[in-house]
């Protein structure tokens, strides 16, 4: 018998959403020093933000980078971002820390989308969470929360993320696995729209452990979390079938062929490698179990080419879309 | 300092074959009940074999398939290859051995190619290996082999392989990715004719580790493997260069997109995952560190479909195509 608490009633607030008019978003800086504020610029400039959206950054620093870049797409960028800016001098803590505030206000219809931090520097402003995710989930109180990786071809969950390699089988539960994988099911039928969903669910070991010669967490752990949400599926009356564990190596393929909607993996790079193989430029980080919905490019700052006004914005393209509720 | 046996005489001898002639091949059926049988027919249907190849294989039950499949490309197939035929009725693990005795007779002008084997089965039958590369090994009589994956886009050796998780940590030695990419970098350059490899070693840990936060590997085990592999390099005067430990997670895309020309991956799913989403049709198997070219597709016996001719011979032709020199 798997344990888990109840299934959170704040995400299924979401839900009520999807009928409703296109939420609000507010955007953050991330790291002022990475490339966040330009990506503010180019959604500005590419006509990606509406009058009820909110800009939370510092304002001048913002200005003094599209004086900076001295650009047609900056000074039209910034015009743009002027009217929505919520300013918010200083570092990216306290951007983050407004923007969830306004957030918070109006949950239901309004959407965050998080340009990237930068974890030491977030540390050193008196941050002490691993990431935006754990951030958000505390600020929201919320433990029942899970990143979602999604691009047009592959929607993944990774049921452990930032931890070492050497913890991941004795972190993995199957209480874990259920949590994720109730988020993803009720996500994809949701917020995605899929019928009836099919979720994979990933072994841990080689070949999903070849009927226990390479491993035995897929018998102990896995199988009874997939038994497990297979009823919770049924009693929740949510038309989601799930199956597993698979073998990784090809999982992935199948669902990208259209054999699964969604992937559950047991450990950060089971899930990313493939995923940002697809989905390097495309790929979107969204949050699931929190009372609003939740987004974000899936890269990092990119120091090294910040303030040069040659960041890709299609990622963050795609987080304002994903944000807004139309699907990849 | 990190200690490796000498690196392998054997595989150097297969350097001054690239100039000569294609080399014969020497195919073997593989699991009598799986898709291997179908695949030779398919093979000899497609003009893949040439009249100095063998095909090792239970003639009459060969003969027996092409008559039960009763299509005209069937036919054709079992016309085609029943003049090499090398009859070997029974099992898998006497047809394999055949193969290895064929060529070992002349390593240098003879390929083999190995269509899949069921490896419960080949226990029973008194296979005492974990597949057919550490038989292989065993039979050349080399310590120093590795398995390549290789697709038109990916080129992927994994470090350690069928073992489970928990045990990869500990197993993973500076030793063990030194020798692995030794292997690597020299048949990039001797057999893939890469005049400069590029060669990208993973870290084990999420984002390599995210400098000692997500765990100590790479500092402790990854880094003076990569030190060591350049010196190696500089020392054979072999013109290739490898970085690392990068993140795993986006390496795969910056070789796909041709900025690595090959990766070392530290286990299996980091390496496979990524692999089969692109080349899951067309992936070849491929030992380095024999003293002959072997090759095999990179898919499993797929007893589910096997005897219906519907199996598809990509991956075989794919594997014939390397195992003749061509390059994907």
């Amino acid at each position: 018998m798997v344990e888990c608490p109840p299934f959170s009633a704040n995400f299924k607030v979401r839900v009520s959403t999807k009928t409703r008019a296109e939420p609000s978003l507010v955007v953050t800086q991330g790291d002022p020093d990475g490339i966040g504020p330009e990506l503010l610029l180019r959604l500005g400039d590419l006509g990606a933000l509406t009058g009820g959206d909110r800009v939370v950054a510092d304002g001048a620093r913002l200005e003094a980078l599209a004086r900076a870049l001295a650009t047609p797409w900056a000074t039209r960028g910034f015009d743009a971002v002027r009217s929505l800016l919520v300013d918010v001098p200083g570092g990216q803590v306290a951007a983050l820390a407004r923007g969830v505030d306004l957030v918070l206000e109006d949950p239901a219809d309004r959407a965050l989308v998080t340009a990237p931090i930068d974890k030491a520097r977030c540390r050193a402003e008196g941050f002490t969470f691993p990431g935006h995710t754990e951030y958000l989930a505390a600020r929201a109180g919320v433990d029942d929360f899970a990143m979602l990786m999604v691009g047009p071809r592959l929607r993944v969950v990774p049921v452990t993320i930032h931890v070492p390699l050497r913890a991941v089988p004795d972190l993995l539960t199957s209480a874990a696995i259920v949590r994720a994988g109730r988020l993803l099911g009720h996500a994809l039928h949701h917020h995605f729209g899929v019928a009836a969903p099919r979720v994979g669910v990933l072994g841990l070991n080689p070949h999903a452990g070849e009927r226990g010669m390479l491993g035995d967490e897929e018998g102990r752990v896995i199988a009874p979390a997939v038994a497990a949400l297979r009823e919770w599926a049924a009693d929740a009356d949510l038309p989601c079938e799930f199956v597993g564990p698979l073998a990784a190596d090809s999982a992935f393929a199948t669902h990208a062929g259209g054999g699964l909607d969604g992937l559950l993996a047991m450990y950060h790079d089971q899930g990313l490698g493939p995923f940002k193989l697809l989905h390097m430029r495309d790929g979107v980080n969204m949050t699931l179990g929190l009372p609003f919905v939740r987004t974000s490019p899936d890269h990092g700052t990119a120091r090294d080419i910040a303030g040069r006004g040659v960041a890709d914005p299609s990622s963050m393209l795609a987080a304002v879309a994903l944000a807004r509720g139309h699907r990849p």
